[in-house]
């Protein structure tokens, strides 16, 4: 069997995801297409747009066959803990094939970096501390230490500056670590010519920050419906009509009042809080009247705008060093979280799910561990947050079942409709 | 000279305590009266109506001629706490009358309680213990080992039941803790017939609370005009049209999304979490929709009100127990925070200063200790949660002068206008 994985954050989904997928098809023929999703937070440090929920049934209705949630203590880490877990999570539901798509698009490329890397751990390692004693950010310093060892290398290298290049780098460094058999394909870009800003107004393609800063300024959804597939445009609407979109903007008051009632030496108790960063945070914290605003008066070219963004999910939840770093460092993740499938997603799982090292949930009323309590705290803020002021919420986080779709009816199962 | 001092909160400054004040200077004939004012958050663990500025110039205008701050620690704790650090207060700055109201209305029983009780403090304290372990409530638990000892004495006694006879109680207690020359006068409480419910449209005065409760049901200042000096009613209008009332409804989101971002374990490092209530504040907080919702289901006899609006407050503020314990046990206040004097108010203080033991305080910029750290922080917090949805604060907690009135003139001077 051929079984595809992707990971995702579905932010949502549109036309570029769905060309992705599509492409996958034709060329791989996969039995099944699975799905790892970051839940409610994501990896730049955001509170996603639409909750999980909504972002799960958009991509079933758009083709995906099975959707699990990357726990929120790798889908809020730097790129590396992130693709740790995404490629644990995908190699336990044995996938077969990892497909990402990448600004370079070739595979080998990845493949020479992935040696060339491990060939000259040393030299790489004393570059990059030496980078970062000058003040670099971690990204940067990072790239500057690659271009030391990939200087004289004759093979064809991947630029590991381009965001997802450097990603699917952490995808195959992942695979390798676990000697996983899992066999890792890329395609290009759809939009690698333009930047991230670019929108053009007729193209059938625009990349994720974009459609979000046109939803997040207030467009109609009309200036954004030929990007997006009809399900996502409706889902869209709904969530909009709800409860509108979230944003660090909307939750900002709450992490300006969790920042008054921390001294530094509790915010230092907060995840990835390091070098001091926390006296810069409550020094700018009180006289800033936005999340733009503050982190505009707390960046430092030490700290690249997402990792700051990432501290400032991890205050919001309230992320403690002594719970995430035991389990970003050196934990599998201990279970799988299903979030939604259609009927070939169901009928895998029931074939592979004897087989299984860890238990799949459906829900999560009977089973808790440290990383479920993290997500479900992220989600339960989430929610919180994004419903205040409105009805409130018909379910729970940890009463809701995953989402069950018909691809056939084109319908919604069960009591997740 | 004669130095009186009174134990306030001024929530708002009301005719009875007008009438307090003005039976004071009939009797005593004080040569000044200093008052010790309990921040932004009060002893029955609720936010101020207004700020402590508000009621700072409030009493002011009504005659009182020097405020200081009673600290967080104290102000926010049960009845002993309260009791101790006020008196401390009022000690170090030279009273040598404490005057307070009470149910009861005479020193004598109050004195013959305190030796009672002190004689007797092994049965008294056998008896409490008994009690609680029946799961009553400190108060009821006191006031049941307190009709234990007391049925067979002659001499007449005081009620305790009675709030301010209880706090009047444990003002005595802490005066001869500290072997203390001060000397305590009562007077009977101007609406002692009546319960704190009544509200009588024609009286000229009526309870704190009432009023509050009118205020706070959307009641027109018209309907309490008579039941307030002038300057009460221009503040509380000025209050109310810049910022709204505080109260717990208003910070009630903030309230639960800091549980909802708090495990068990995080919660039990809260001041005052004890007993294992971190559990039922965590499993009562999801569908409370409002803060007398909330209360209302943690709620048991083994608790009062006030002690779980406390535990609100500790946790709103995130007042920690290995910070605030060892100050509310052991430490006397380590400085004296202005908030408001008349000219006589800063002659006496000129006069007092140099002979004091710890500093009296116009600004905190330069001077910071863990017991000022609490207040600062209560204080932002209020400020932020107030002002949230308006334009800004036109100063910070940390800059803000001290009130100064002029008495003859009626005017505040300087940047405190």
């Amino acid at each position: 069997m051929i079984i595809a994985g992707i990971i995702a954050e579905y932010n949502p989904f549109h036309n570029g995801h769905l060309y992705q997928l599509n492409r996958l098809r034709e060329t791989l023929h996969p039995d099944l297409v699975v799905v790892v999703m970051s839940g409610d937070f994501l990896q730049r440090g955001e509170p996603a747009l639409v909750s999980k929920w909504t972002r799960t049934k958009m991509a079933l209705q758009s083709g995906i066959d099975l959707i699990v949630e990357l726990p929120f203590v790798y889908a809020v880490g730097k790129a590396d803990t992130f693709a740790r877990g995404a490629v644990a999570l995908l190699d336990q539901l044995g996938v077969t094939h990892l497909f990402f798509s990448s600004e370079c698009g070739q595979i080998e490329p990845f493949q020479n970096t992935l040696s060339l890397i491990q060939g000259h751990q040393d030299i790489y390692s004393m570059q990059l501390a030496h980078a970062m004693s000058q003040g670099l950010s971690y990204p940067n310093a990072h790239a500057a230490a690659y271009r030391f060892i990939a200087k004289n290398d004759p093979r064809e290298l991947v630029d590991l500056a381009q965001p997802n290049n450097s990603l699917g780098f952490h995808y195959l460094k992942a695979i390798e670590q676990r000697n996983s058999a899992m066999i890792p394909l890329t395609m290009k870009r759809y939009e690698t010519e333009h930047n991230d800003r670019t929108f053009e107004k007729d193209a059938s393609v625009a990349s994720a920050s974009s459609i979000r800063r046109h939803l997040l300024e207030g467009a109609a959804l009309q200036a954004i419906k030929n990007k997006i597939p009809h399900a996502t445009c409706t889902a869209l609407k709904n969530a909009q009509e709800t409860y509108g979109y979230a944003s660090w903007e909307r939750f900002f008051p709450f992490l300006k009042y969790k920042l008054l009632s921390m001294n530094t030496d509790r915010l230092s108790e907060i995840y990835e809080i390091e070098e001091g960063i926390e006296f810069r945070l409550l020094a700018c914290i009180r006289s800033a009247h936005s999340f733009h605003d503050f982190i505009t008066s707390v960046k430092t070219k030490r700290y690249t705008w997402a990792r700051l963004q990432r501290l400032a999910v991890h205050i919001l939840t309230d992320t403690l060093k002594s719970e995430a770093k035991p389990l970003a460092l050196n934990q599998e993740p201990d279970s799988i979280r299903l979030l939604g499938m259609n009927r070939d997603g169901q009928a895998y799982l029931a074939l592979i799910r004897k087989k299984m090292e860890i238990p799949i949930l459906s829900k999560i009323r009977n089973h808790r561990s440290k990383m479920l309590e993290q997500d479900i705290k992220a989600a339960q803020i989430y929610d919180y947050l994004v419903a205040l002021g409105h009805t409130s919420h018909p379910f729970t986080e940890t009463g809701h079942p995953p989402v069950r779709y018909d691809a056939h009816q084109k319908s919604f199962l069960g009591d997740s409709d």
